[in-house]
């Protein structure tokens, strides 16, 4: 057995299969392919490959938040390539970290599959991981590997705060403007098309599969003065309905303050949807939704859509929206 | 919708029911639960219910490590309790913590499970790791629910070094001393005792069930100037084989240095193995094993247990032992 795992060229009696999937390697061949010619990044201390990873922090203090996705609950390989489950894992985690007003750091992924998974969609999962990392300027830093009967992924996203104070769901105030950053409804659009069996209009099939988070932006907006902030991974209602609750306000959405971009119109005119109810309520786009003291001067990309008053839930244009999002083991 | 997370009582028409299972509570009704009463710790600066949480570093470090367990593969609800399995996931997570030379300073914990699964058993799950949490003087702070066919946990530890060096698996030096700390082949006597279906002895079959890590002899360690460390989670050899192989040394360990504990002697005698055997192969109890620099004076409890010197791999008593530990997908 020793030295199995460094791959096929070191065991003669193996070189002429193909290999083509997960047993073929072993758990260490699998660690060997997520581990090879790793990415660095300034602050991992220790990578991949010890007992734990070392990553440094610019203050004394670590943002963490964690994430399982499991095949045909959170993604449908027929739907999504495995990079692009890749890409929309790491960029769920991180979403998390910069809704805190942090910026990300690191990335550690847990992982279990069947030994019939063919090699070259953990390939594509490693691929996918690695680039949205670049995107986020994180790095891969450890990791599990584990035999499961469905593909099953749970990320861990670590983030620095740079000495800034973390921006909570619990700070707002009646009076403060309520602004969003990043695409909403994109995602819900894609959905919605794949549902129905179609695989255009490629924008909002692409945006499903790899959303777009405006990393950057958590941390700027704690700089501006965020007085709450969450990610918009539920649903626009739904999440600032976290907001309303752990702040103890109502938030006052208006409509006309809402982008409905054409391509949505026109995919909701294609499926008989009211592309509105796409941007309110849809889910996966990862914006960030936060409120600002009222005379907060807000750049570009950050747009305004409400406003705080005091009471609770969330309202557009004056009517109570059901709370909705999805909750998992309802039925 | 609204509300019917905050439990039965709140919402008339399911007072007559029991509550028994997690689709009876939803998603948020199991984070209710998970996160009620949680104990905190000073270094949990934001604890559970934001996007996420963070955490305060002694110095400008983070150590982090995750872990997937998955029931049938591994624990069984059979052998173990809910609250076993809780303490065993926690400890299994910190252990690697220690055997960085840091201490444990929270965990997060992603948790999918049908919706059949019991409530009682996610209650006992939640004891087992606050109860364990608080052994390693640490905290929950931050999770994610999800359904899942199977119980499937992924739990990430965070610690500190507290200003120390890192220990890696790569710095044991020939003339080195490895020693180590804590129990070996009790939970492997235990799983072998369970495996043919009896339930005691009660000491071997606990150790399966919940390992006692000596998570603050890690730190201990590094101070006595630990050169290597690991714990030993997939059995002494192969874990000591980490070390061999990333120190570029070979380790040469004596049989006749090896505890091998009466009650181990006497369930290897009525088993018919020897019960050597688990205690250099065996895994699961977490024990910390380390190289020192040959005039390191060790305290109790590290018991001396062999030698580093040039070459590799790792021999018991001048004989090559096979690389052995577990290997996930191998066939």
């Amino acid at each position: 057995m020793l030295c199995w795992w460094l791959g096929p060229s070191t065991h003669p009696v193996r070189e002429e299969f193909v290999i083509t999937t997960i047993s073929d390697v072993g758990e260490f061949g699998v660690i060997a392919r997520v581990v090879a010619g790793l990415d660095a990044v300034p602050s991992t201390l220790i990578g991949p490959g010890d007992d734990a990873a070392v990553i440094a922090t610019s203050d004394n203090r670590v943002v963490a938040s964690t994430d399982m996705l499991i095949e045909n609950r959170h993604f449908r390989r027929d739907w999504s390539t495995a990079e692009d489950v890749g890409h929309k894992a790491a960029a769920r985690a991180f979403s998390d970290i910069a809704a805190m007003g942090a910026t990300p750091s690191a990335l550690l992924v847990a992982f279990g599959a069947p030994g019939t998974l063919e090699l070259s969609w953990v390939d594509g999962l490693v691929a996918g991981l690695r680039a949205e990392c670049a995107a986020a300027e994180a790095a891969v830093v450890g990791g599990d590997v584990t035999e499961a009967d469905v593909i099953t992924l749970a990320l861990t996203a670590l983030g620095d705060l740079d000495g800034a104070r973390p921006v909570t769901l619990g700070g707002a105030q009646a009076g403060d403007t309520v602004a969003v950053c990043g695409r909403l409804g994109w995602a819900a659009a894609g959905f919605a098309v794949l549902g129905r069996g179609f695989r255009s209009p490629v924008q909002v099939v692409n945006a499903h599969r790899r959303p777009e988070p405006p990393y950057f932006e958590g941390q700027r907006a704690a700089a501006l003065g965020a007085t709450a902030m969450t990610d918009v991974s539920d649903g626009l209602v739904a999440d600032l309905g976290h907001i309303a609750e752990a702040s103890g306000v109502r938030i006052d959405l208006r409509a006309e303050l809402m982008d409905v971009p054409a391509k949505l119109r026109e995919v909701g005119a294609a499926l008989n949807v009211d592309p509105l109810v796409w941007v309110l309520t849809g889910g996966d786009d990862y914006a960030l939704v936060a409120t600002f003291p009222k005379r907060t001067e807000l750049p570009d990309p950050w747009r305004t859509i409400g406003s705080v008053a005091g009471g609770e839930g969330v309202r557009v244009d004056g009517r109570r929206w059901p709370k909705g999002g999805h909750e998992h083991f309802r039925r």
